[in-house]
């Protein structure tokens, strides 16, 4: 039986609740499946703040590293909002992000059908969607140098980042959208702002070029400001999207919410080699938090996506997807997604209830 | 009477017939309303790179400069779609932006109630939208400096931009906000990524401390990320919202669509002094140009926003804006908005209704 060693990192906020349950789901299909885990769980973020005064401490670090996939609930919350850059939970993650490589974020913005109705869109123009959104994840403005604060010639203060990428930044999450989309229906949108920007420009050269070699794969482009708007005038439009790193962190949020359930939806964030990271989109959600209110499945199934991407484990990852599509056939529901008719239950017991749909 | 120079831009694509309407609806409107208006038409975009070799010509900005207000239809077309930077008729829009210091770019994003159907987002969702969308227009990544192509250590080749603020810039900005707010619901949400972006700490942090001066304005924050979910989750949260150049792209296009009829919207730049520049949000929609099948609405409306934030006519003002709702109430429609049971008509033809409705 195949043995990995998982970096289990809760978090903040509902962090902890919904790692809890993904890690029962993993070991229950593990064991089905002839999967053996061995678990570590480290902090990060405000959690590794106040236990070691650093948002990733050396140790969860190495362990990740060291690990064959890492899972994350999620970091963040009011206490660390005033922190300096340098000591704010959000820094642990993009240092994680950076140190592991992870340049290429897949989010996917699917739309159950039992929960079509959960989105604001209209029926018709929401159900069915199915977007794969590829975000750059370790390079562009987030990591830009030079970065931070001064003074410009008339003695005022000034605060700056750079929006930057070479050529190898660009090719390999270019060859990466390519080969996904090749797997799905072939179609790739790249979004960028090329009208305006020069990072944009390279971008769009880069994509151009690369493109002779899948011919089999139809690339258009669009400028951001488009396509938030096609977005939600016509998502089904899109198969597979690709952008950089801040385009991505807005679009895939939008994205997201045309499906009507944030808490649905997972991420898998992958490097050239070395250990996955996977996390549900949405945050800490520090409101809820201990309250056995979080919605555990966006997580469950960012365990899925370890699975399949992290691990290789296919048959596991989709013994997981249908776990959860036959809860949420059998009526189960946490607030967020809860509508009349259905059956309103807290994080622990939806968990109780996917082990048995597994 | 009063009397007005007025510069008018056709621009390319669908630019020319909208904007023939639109000076039709300020010539009848300033009869009624003792205004007299002198009209000069000049180039810029993709029409005066074919006619000039540049896409902003000395003599239109020298005319814009000596104007009162200047009325633009739109730039850009797939024919100038490879031209390099400087010769992009969208880099004329920002040279004549950024010459005039039209720093505050105000898009309201209002849904028509005849029209509320338009939009792809449930009827009780998009009801009643509202939002007064304010972008800061001349700084920011648009004209950050450095900027360019290189070659970086290893060789390779880079594409960098630099997002950039002054104080004085937000400062500014935020002032003319809270300004705006004030006459509205006094609330005002202010968009960022501060917890990633140094320029957006320094954003964050001078709205802040102009906020002592505006007791009356409740202003709140939002990440950029979770500001284009929320305007899909909930558009009727927000009433004034302010963010910088990039973010003001972004969200203004898709706030724009949450309404269902991007053809309706209208924007106002306004700098400090000199004359403001009035634009449709919509763009040059190569596609149907010279088709008499563009909507005028968005230019008409936005030769509204002229009168009042422009040349301070108020009253004439009004009357457009009372007579595109009356034209739409009489059910007449461009394509665009069609649905059954109201009246399809071209461009030409509903600029004729809409003096009917003046
Ligand atoms: C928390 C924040 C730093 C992060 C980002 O901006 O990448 C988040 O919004 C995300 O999308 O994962
Ligand atoms: C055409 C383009 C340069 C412009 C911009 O990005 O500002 C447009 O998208 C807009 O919003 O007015």
């Amino acid at each position: 039986p195949s043995s990995y060693s998982i970096t289990l990192i809760p978090g903040d906020g509902i962090g902890p609740e919904i790692i809890s349950v993904a890690k029962d789901v993993l070991v229950l299909v593990g064991s089905l499946e002839g999967i053996k885990f061995e678990f570590q769980e480290v902090l990060m973020g405000g959690a590794a703040l106040d236990a070691t005064g650093v948002p990733l401490p050396d140790d969860t670090l190495s362990a990740a590293k060291h690990s064959h996939a890492v899972l994350l609930g999620a970091v963040g919350g009011y206490k660390w909002d005033k922190n300096e850059k340098h000591l704010k939970p959000e820094t642990g993650l993009l240092q994680i992000r950076k140190e592991l490589g992870v340049f290429a974020n897949l989010r996917p913005a699917t739309v159950y059908s039992p929960l079509v109705d959960a989105s604001t869109l209209k029926r018709e123009v929401a159900e069915g969607v199915d977007i794969m959104l590829i975000r750059e994840l370790t390079g562009g403005i987030y990591f830009g140098e030079p970065r931070g604060f001064g003074t410009n010639e008339n003695g005022e203060e000034i605060g700056f980042n750079t929006e930057i990428y070479a050529t190898h930044e660009i090719d390999r999450i270019a060859h990466f959208a390519f080969k996904v989309a090749q797997k799905r229906c072939g179609k790739l949108c790249s979004v960028d702002k090329a009208n305006v920007l020069e990072a944009s420009m390279l971008w769009r050269k880069r994509f151009l070029a690369i493109a002779q070699e899948y011919p089999d794969v139809e690339l258009s482009h669009m400028y951001v400001d488009n396509a938030s708007m096609q977005l939600i005038r016509d998502p089904k439009q899109f198969d597979t999207m690709v952008t950089n790193n801040i385009f991505g962190d807005i679009l895939s949020d939008e994205a997201s919410m045309v499906t009507g359930s944030i808490g649905m939806l997972p991420s898998a964030s992958l490097g050239a080699s070395g250990p996955g990271l996977f996390e549900p989109i949405h945050g800490s959600a520090p409101d809820i938090a201990g309250q056995d209110k979080a919605n555990p499945f966006a997580t469950v199934l960012s365990a899925a996506m370890l699975l399949r991407y992290g691990l290789g484990e296919e048959k596991a990852a989709k013994r997981i997807e249908n776990a959860v599509v036959d809860t949420l056939n059998r009526g189960f529901r946490t607030g967020d997604i809860y509508s009349a008719g259905t059956k309103l239950v807290g994080c622990k017991q939806l968990g109780e209830e996917i082990l048995k749909s597994v």
